[in-house]
């Protein structure tokens, strides 16, 4: 169980670092300061020029779909060695996009990678994995409790070639983007069906008929310009019958192999954004002086600083583990390690970015660092994907069950 | 010791419940919606018709300016029955402004009221009282670090008649009101004095020449427009010489003075803020059903409504005794208490918003619910009026303080 | 509600401290050596010099059975007042026991003074309001989850004028103690009849034929002896059909009645607990040096050392709050208050002992301080009288309740 | 970096878990028995005959010694293989000593195999290396702060060929044992040197006159009897000038060496310890009913049994990489992680075993479980080899001297 990094990855690791340091760090500030210039929900030229430039850079040195791990386009990486490679680029708010890496684009291809027909793959696919349009995973429901994906209510029927859907998603992340070009919405096919198999994965357009973008939801109050966290309304929207997925009835099977990978790159990122904010804690540590003392010398900021560095080593390794095991063990059984993440990691992220935030005072809930937005960033993924309770319910029933069917070892004896 | 409701407070406390149940929660979802409706920095039309005529009724009946215990204004309240009312007012965004009883302009009132010359309260303190401006208070400064007083670099030198200020101030809230004409301002005046005596207060106009808006400070990604937390800049900013409150040296007396019933009602908001959570939490885990259960009976919800119940109680007892202590102990033993409350209350308040939002999953986050908003202002709290690291420190040393000079008990016996 | 120290109470809560500090202290670690010395189930006759001296010295002023509040032998004071004399005794291993107020004959007492018979009284209320014996209370069992009351196994059956008692008890505290002359014992007397009418309490004089002390259990590896929590069988044990108390199917009443006020003693003390162990970190803490600092000055102690003091100000409240509504409001209300402290409070003064202990290094859990005799009192607590599982269950019914059958308000809105 | 089951390691593996089920669990239960009869300090027949005859076995199955990695003793097994072995033994109370991988017995003979001359070795490595005799180790001092190795007070004076050694210490685990033949003794021989050469380790047989047994200090109430945690006073005791190991002023460089494999043990045993408790929590989970239901299924047990599985995996992974940087990096850079693991892992073996008692009610905290050993156990592992707050200063040192020497990265920009 190699959890280190590997002979092969240690030439990657070093290039991906260096261009984060090299290119990306310089213009990374003034790309996120053209998000308030005028039309809030349009590029910039200036936004466009730079990020579109680094992609073909880093596109150029081969930095590019790492996370794609086999098949033609494929990296040649393990999960463990990407989960070193997303890691670093959680530190950025911007780098996972400019080596084509950002979510939701990453589980969207995956999922056409995987189960998409060669049409599918050719229309869609091939200009994702060239990042030349962007794309979205319509999932959440405003009015259930969707981490119960058999609550899910948007209706899709069949009309001769064309499937109608009706209903409304909200939290559709990337919806704003005008680069965004196609979503995989999660609808109800067959309600009489057997509870796992009522619903499927369906292929919409952006510019459909039908899709109307309500509004965009905030996190906390930010809105995510022009990515966006969209509450949308589908009225008679009608998509070719081959639009699905793998089939009719087969959408909570692909949510079970699209969330694997990408509950496990959420969480890697989750971790260079905690090793962020524990770096700008300690530099505030050791350059701001109150009370005749540098921080690092008052009170219990130096046990804030420790418990923080072991918090993110156990994470990590967990992270790592998780990452082994979805490689190399049955996915039923990684099913149970990517629970234990996705509710442990972002739970250290958040302390410690919270954490920092209080050692920079008010500056730390400004805008002049990046401490707000990564606190509603990784508070959001408490929610995302499944919030906490569920996962922790996957973690303690299997738990349990091992002790169901046993008799219990006699850990009740009388001493006289 | 009575921390009881008084037979004097009933009607009041049931008036100001029965005012925001009939007055102000009809309207206040529609004055919240109107924040983002044209330029954010002015009010509309509907906003100042909402509020001007909330704010009459309020006045017509009597439910105005509670804050103010003392003196020809006075409500004649006691802080403890003062507490009552904040907590109702906290549990609203807008219900403090209704009754004129709104941070900063309650601090600013006190301040003028107990320290002013009657100049300085015909000019500031009547139309202050009177509902028909808003005033800012500046202290906060973006470079060192403002918890510590004596860090304050902005400076005030005489120039004959006229004090010349210069410097920069940040998070100064209120001050992007169109209706805010007059700050407080901390600055420094005598460099070489005595540590605690070097600070003077100023009133500044906010029209005076040489006052800057440079840009409002966001808190996580709100910028609380129109009231905003600006960051300003002064240039050569001239005001009359008696424009100094209570002479000069005496800036950081009137600060302790100021900050103490402020921090209570701050507390006292933060506990109705944290019994609104409760509520929503609640009827969210009585409505909402996942896994075919109600949320109230899956998991730990029970416990963590059961420890929301009991912490809150415990920071109300603990808040209103300390506004007991306030209104019947010296001063000194009254700061110590305040320092505990303002870091015990805002760590209640945050916890059980932050869980309510995980009851309300994605929702919990969005615009849809007053969560997200009470998230950011309870943990601006922890930072505001001095960080829970200060008070913390306050408190301990005032523990160790009463063993130094004590021999220990006998701790420590050998036993054979 | 008044819960400060009332006119009333001040000479004697005065009175008490002095005890405390000039009879008690000086004796208090001769009477704990004591028990280690020769047969540790009988009281050395230095031991029973210490305690029955003590006793008679505060009888002798008026120092006695505070804890009855009502009643010709009651102490006139009300439960407010009571809790802060419960404080006191809760810093001393023996102080409760010296004013005749210790656990469990305190709750006997008043099962016996509300519910006994004048014969019940006569035999065994008089003798334990002098002092002269002890008694027990046989609740728990050893096979059930007893924090359900219903599960209790142990059975009573009427034959002729006598009731047949059999079954098993563990955990009766006090039973060990060769003065404990009466238990009252728990049993099922019907177990057709309704849920919480199968129970009743019957008198069970402590050398009645079939009652076995099958051996001393363990607190942590702490015999108490020769106090003792023994686990007793009884076999066919005869005693008359008069010796229940107040009937049959009344046992489930009379421990709600029981168990209220010994759950506010409990809590008292447990405060009283908590300040001891605060005053021992905080005179180690400026006395004891390492790397060249006093422990006062390194890390996070200041910070604990103020959370402590915050939680404790907390508790105490949240107790004597509940002491005052144990004394003003209805017994249903009041019980929700009584689980509020049982979990709340205990989880404090454990915490706070634990912090000590790591403040005192390895000497923190030898025999040379209280802290580890305290740490497992604590620790106990938090089972014994229900478990905070049952309580937190109670405190959140209470909450969901009050939504149940309204109409949520309209919590979530939309915001364009 | 390989944190897995290495293919050596696994028949290993298999064979201590299956010498743990087949020959120590049926007869630990009486071995625990036999120490509460007769005199507790000595062993009765029926231990020795238990132990010994265990220990045969083991030692003829090779399952003997795996400690001792390297040389011609050694197991050949690495650090991280150890750990697993140890983990296995750490779920029960007597498994270490069977396969003489007890501590203090395995940092002693380590320190005699690395250290100590071909006579030492020959006296005192062969027989512990046999499991013929037992040894000690006397550090701790009972009135200065241990946890600061340069307050080390007893003294060893060189007169003639023999040091004379006078001094007192405390918490000697072991040395009740009559089996314990010989300690290393921590003392101060040049009091005038640099503080960290003052200090030497000298080899004291346990009969050496002078050398008096005080009492046995206990943890929380438990002597661990006839082991012992023994308080011992030197007065003149004298032994050879050979004695001493690796020479005058090396005592600190040789502790460094000592404990750091010691804490690594500890930790993996106290995975073990919390796995265990974990095993015994599910099964009363799920077979003990209360209110009609399997407590697995009431409150928020499910939520704490899931965390508790988080928990493990993470301090288990951070704990075989702490192994692996053991044998594969500069022990300089080990030793901070040593501090993680030492601080991380018993915090979370404590809470767990603590949930567990919670689980198991009063059973929890009686002899009729291992729990409350355990708990004693776990949390006296704050305090041993360093307390929780020594560990994190070291860990939080070597965080911010990262940025001690850099300037800060520009974490603050002001955005407009």
């Amino acid at each position: 169980m190699d959890l280190g990094v590997s002979k092969n990855l240690e030439p990657l690791l070093a290039a991906v670092k260096a261009f984060m340091a090299e290119e990306i760090a310089p213009v990374e500030h003034d790309y996120i300061h053209e998000i308030g210039v005028g039309d809030r929900w349009q590029f910039t030229d200036r936004q466009t020029e730079i990020m579109e430039s680094l992609k073909d850079k880093a596109k150029a040195k081969g930095l590019w779909n790492f996370f794609l791990t086999e098949g033609e386009h494929g990296s040649g990486l393990n999960t463990v060695e990407y989960a070193y490679l997303a890691e670093e680029m959680g530190k950025s708010h911007i780098a996972a996009e400019v080596f084509n890496c950002a979510a939701p684009d990453t589980g969207n291809m995956e999922v056409l990678h995987k189960y998409g027909t060669e049409a599918q793959k050719e229309q869609w696919l091939k200009p994702l994995l060239n990042g030349e349009i962007r794309s979205a995973y319509a999932m959440t429901e405003p009015g259930v409790a969707s981490s119960d994906a058999t609550n899910i209510s948007t209706q899709a029927v069949l009309d001769g070639d064309e499937w109608v859907i009706n209903g409304e998603k909200h939290y559709i992340s990337g919806a704003g983007d005008p680069r965004c070009k196609i979503m995989i919405v999660m609808v109800k096919t067959d309600p009489d069906a057997a509870t796992h198999v009522q619903q499927s994965q369906i292929l919409v357009p952006m510019d459909t008929p039908g899709v109307e973008n309500l509004r965009p939801m905030n996190v906390f109050s930010m809105d995510d310009a022009p990515h966006g966290h969209m509450h949308q309304r589908y009225t008679d929207v009608r998509v070719p019958k081959d639009n699905i997925i793998l089939g009719p009835g087969r959408g909570f099977e692909i949510s079970q192999g699209r969330l694997g990978p990408g509950r496990i790159h959420h969480c890697m990122r989750a971790i260079g954004a905690a090793e962020k904010a524990l770096q700008l804690m300690c530099e505030r540590a050791v350059s701001r002086t109150a009370f005749g003392k540098p921080l690092a010398r008052l009170g219990g900021n130096i046990d804030i600083v420790a418990n923080a560095r072991m918090d993110i080593e156990q994470a990590r390794l967990l992270t790592l583990k998780t990452a082994w095991m979805m490689d190399n063990v049955d996915p039923k059984e990684a099913r149970v390690w990517i629970s234990m993440i996705k509710t442990a990691v972002p739970n250290v992220s958040i302390r410690i970015v919270d954490q920092a935030i209080q050692m920079f005072g008010a500056t730390g809930v400004s805008q002049d660092t990046p401490l707000a937005a990564m606190y509603m960033g990784q508070r959001t993924l408490r929610l995302a994907d499944g919030p906490d309770e569920v996962h922790r319910m996957v973690v303690g029933r299997n738990e349990f069950r091992k002790y169901m069917d046993t008799k219990p070892v006699n850990a009740i004896r009388r001493h006289g």
